[in-house]
């Protein structure tokens, strides 16, 4: 298992644990966006949305530039990419749990044709692919 | 976008910004844990290690049975894979950073070999394969 650092994922899972958060970052991935235009579809003042937004600076999901009053946010994905990196080493126990749905539907299936019933090897190819 | 609900991806990423309760998970996918063996590789007390589990159980993560006083806990993948399908609407972003960095470096690559330069096909087709 790729071992990514424990203060990054930490700083990233926390980011995303709020609905606000969540809901600026998919307003940046239409694009750049100001402080108050990240602030604007919420019920918090600039001052609350500042802090979200420094949290999300803080797990590497937004780049921050000032230009006079002027502070323009953009997305940054790559924190984004690790999480999915961490959780996809959990992927085959989803996939195991759909086998095992498949394989529930295939016996429920059998007494309405036992030759194929008997014949266990396609379930067993389909076990050792995922 | 697939809209999961707010709560349960609230619940989900809580849940895994602890570094604590990311290394239960990791001892989970391995097979079932008691409290005590969840506990013990952490320098945590039993009560300590109630609450992380009761946040993994509250994630959907967890699934404890109790028979007589051993509770036995389980991993459950699925939110796992709702938190993936979460982050891959962010995934054009990386992989747009990637092909941006592939196209400087064969930009910087391109005057000691003006032929292949401007064969821009590999190019195009490693960004379809992403």
């Amino acid at each position: 298992m790729v071992e990514y650092s424990d203060a990054r994922l930490n700083d990233l899972f926390r980011a995303l644990a709020d609905p606000t958060r969540r809901a600026m970052l998919q307003d940046l991935a239409a694009g750049p966006r100001t402080v108050g235009e990240l602030a604007a579809p919420h019920a918090i003042s600039l001052a609350g949305a500042s802090k979200h937004i420094q949290v999300l600076e803080q797990a590497g999901l937004l780049d921050r530039q000032v230009q006079g009053r002027v502070h323009t946010c953009r997305l940054e994905a790559a924190p984004l990419h690790e999480g999915v990196e961490w959780l996809r080493h959990y992927e085959r126990f989803w996939t195991t749990r759909l086998d095992a749905l498949d394989a529930l539907l295939r016996a429920a299936d059998a007494p309405a044709k036992p030759a194929r019933a008997r014949k266990r090897t396609p379930s067993a190819k389909t076990r050792t692919k995922r």
